[in-house]
Formats: C-alpha cells, structure tokens, sequence
C-alpha cells in the first residue's frame, strides 16, 4: 500500500477522527473521481482492497456498503461491485420526480431552446458558491411527457467547469450521464425547493396553457460525487396532469 | 432455533426465493411489528442473532445494515442496535419537509380543530386500501410555524386500525410517534404526490391568506412497518414564505 494516498486524506482538517471505514469511503470516492475507476468499471474484489488499503475486510465492506447506499458504487449479485453509470434506467429517474397521473414513471424528452454564455445573478452565483459576476452557461429547454411541454427549465453552469460545453455539436437529453461522460462530474446528489407559484405570461407561452394557473416551481442546486456545485436549475411545472413525488423512508 | 419461524416465513408465497439475508430482514421486522422488541430496545448481538437464527453472522449483519438504512432500527457506535424510535428529532423531521425560506427545519405546532368519524369517500377508501364505505376517522388541523399557518391538513385514519383514539383525552402533535406508542403502527415510508392549486375560500379562511393564492397540496399515504396503508393525508401548504425541501442522493 502507498502510504502517502491515506496520510494525504488525513492531512486535510475536514477528515480528522473520522472511523477508519469513512476514511476508506472517502478514498474510494476520490479514486472515482479522479477515474482511476471509471463509470461502469469492475472495482477488486474486498480482499485484494483490504490488502492494497492495509486495513481489515470488514472496514472495506462497510465502505462500500455505505457507498453502495448513496448509489456510488452497485453491485451485481455473484459478479461484484461496479462503480454507478447514469445510463441505467433507475438512475435517469432517480432524479427526475415528475409523472403524469395515474402512469408510470417515464423519462420526458427534451427540446434545447438555447445555449448562452452569461454573467452569473446574485441568486445565481451564491446557489452555484461562484465569484460574484462569474461567468455561466445558460440552457433553456422545455420538457415533453405524452406529446405535451410540461416543464419549462433554466440550467446554470459554471462555466469553468463546462467551458467547452459551448462548442458542442450536440447536447443530449439526458445531461446529467451527459456530465459525468463528457466533464467527469458525476451528480451524488441534488436538492429541491419547492414552491407554488401562477404562471407568468412567459410561462404561459413556453407551456401553451393561461397566465395565472398554477405551477410548482422547482429550484435545485446539484452537487458533484467530489462536493462541486455543478448545476443550478430552475423548473416552471405543469401540475394539473402531473405531480411531483416524494418517497421517503 | 426454532425451524418453525422460517417455516412459517417460507411457507408465505411472497417470501419464496429470497436471499437469505432479506428472510432475516423479513423475519426481524416481524419482531419488531409484534412487540418482541419494542421501540427504543436494544437488540441481541450479531453473534447471538446468527445462533438463534442459525445463519452466519455476515447473513444477520447484511440483515440489520439494510434495516438500519431503512432507519427500522439505529446503530449505537461501541453499544448496540436498537429498534428506531419516532420521537429523535431527526426521525421528527424526516417526514416533514416543510421549511420557512432561509430558516433551518423545525417542527410546526399543530391545532387541533376536528376529530370525526366518516365514511370515507372512494378516493381514501382507495388509499387506505379499505373496502368501500368503510369507516374512517377524520381530523383536521392547522400546523403552526413562526407563529403563523403554514398548513391546513386533513388526516384519515383507518377505523378498523384506530378505533380507540375517539376516546383519547388528548391527541399530541407528533402523530407518528402517537401511532407508533399508543397503537403499534410504526411508520415505515410516506408517498407525497405534489401538485400546485389555487386557494379556495375555505383554503383562505383556514390560513389567513387570500382566495386564489397558489398552494401546495400534498397528498400523502402511509405505510407501516408490516405493510399497512395506515393513513392517508391531505395538506395545503403556503409556499410564499415556506418551500418543500427534497433531497436526493
């Protein structure tokens, strides 16, 4: 085992008296991001990182138990343990809480209504822990379930981050496997405000219904697997066919 | 052991071919349902579980690792593992999202303005998973933050499962607790369907707001922990000064 790998975790203050099994959860995590283990990789089984890592079996499997929680890391039963793709199915919607009533969950598709460079809002560079006056990329788009715009959606992001975004040919549906194949910034997690607001005469025309009716407005701040705030979005929801749903427990 | 517990698991068609460690889940929430381990209560040891259950100690861990991410039961470091209590602030909190903007979460007052015994309409029958024009008891009340309503909720409650809580002297705030001490209900998971609507009159008087005002409704159902659809629950939230917090990840 290389040493260094743990003594440098430990020399950084915010990881001081963590248990040992957290220290290895954030090694792993660390390994992951800077691709060591890239999305959908195969990692060694528990001995051989029990081994590498100096430490017991035990401490390496409540790390990845722990990481297998939070959807870092899968495993596949008799096979073994792969660090988490956004490809899946489960994982596009795992962040996508929008469902017509009475269906199933379904993946909406998406219209890109533009691309803009921008200097980053107050709301905009405090959400995204930004310079004041930093520099942003802006995305519009509108989201489409059965036939029907039923999202309309402002995205944000740091431009030092996602610089080369703006020369892309293509910008695909599903942005956030599009994050982690592209910029290696794998979402861990997001985190939703909700609100109810009436639809401003923009709204009504971006989502073909009348000014005044209610939506929920739905503003998250997304953070990568490496702590960065990544992404800003502000959503404007249809919610007469629609709802958004919470599981909890 | 006694064979007879997973025989009589076995025997039940939904828990044919299951992993082993998902039997012993099985098994360990049907202890906790029937009160053979009580809210707040210590379990065995590891090593002990796996003698009386006779399966390996790695089989009972997998066991209580996944009820403990289901928060059915904590971790002590160093002491133990106890069955979850719904009195922690943190499990207070986990079922209640609404939060005043720029505050830290805290948990409402309630005012109690009704307790009634209904038929209930097809809507609830439905989710409480009742048979049609069973009796339901019905409360209504107002949740207080900030010295203020921020929603007007009502609650139904299955007669079959609740019968006796017509004739309590007092009804307290904290509901899940009160199921979970007084009637063996443990709440396991809620289901919030969001969508966003406009303040009817009865919506502005409850809440001293103004008629059409955007609200949040949301209707909840409850499950327990041995699968009951134990309530179902209706609130119109005010989102002008409050958000509905989601995080993902």
């Amino acid at each position: 085992m290389n040493k260094n790998r743990f003594d440098n975790k430990l020399s950084h203050p915010g990881l001081a008296f963590q248990p040992l099994y957290k220290q290895v959860e954030e090694h792993v995590t660390q390994l992951i991001v800077e691709q060591r283990w890239k999305p959908g990789e195969m990692l060694p089984n528990e001995f051989q990182l029990a081994s590498e890592l100096n430490v017991s079996q035990g401490t390496v499997r409540k790390a990845l138990n722990s990481l297998t929680a939070a959807k870092i890391l899968n495993r596949k039963q008799g096979i073994g343990t792969f660090v988490s793709e956004h490809t899946g199915h489960h994982s596009l919607y795992r962040f996508f809480p929008l469902i017509a009533d009475g269906k199933t969950p379904e993946l909406p598709k998406a219209e890109l209504l533009s691309v803009e460079t921008h200097v980053a809002t107050k709301q905009v560079a405090e959400a995204l822990e930004l310079a004041p006056k930093a520099k942003v990329i802006v995305l519009t788009r509108r989201r489409i379930l059965n036939d029907e715009f039923c999202i309309a959606e402002t995205i944000f992001l740091p431009h030092k981050y996602f610089a080369i975004l703006e020369k892309q040919p293509e910008i695909p549906h599903t942005l956030y496997h599009f994050y982690q194949t592209q910029f290696n910034l794998t979402v861990r997690d997001t985190r939703d405000s909700i609100k109810a607001v009436l639809a401003t005469k923009q709204d009504a025309e971006m989502l073909g219904i009348n000014e005044g009716e209610p939506l929920l407005e739905v503003t998250r701040v997304t953070h990568s697997l490496d702590n960065k705030a990544i992404e800003f979005r502000l959503s404007r929801c249809r919610s007469d066919k629609y709802h958004y749903l919470v599981e909890l427990g």
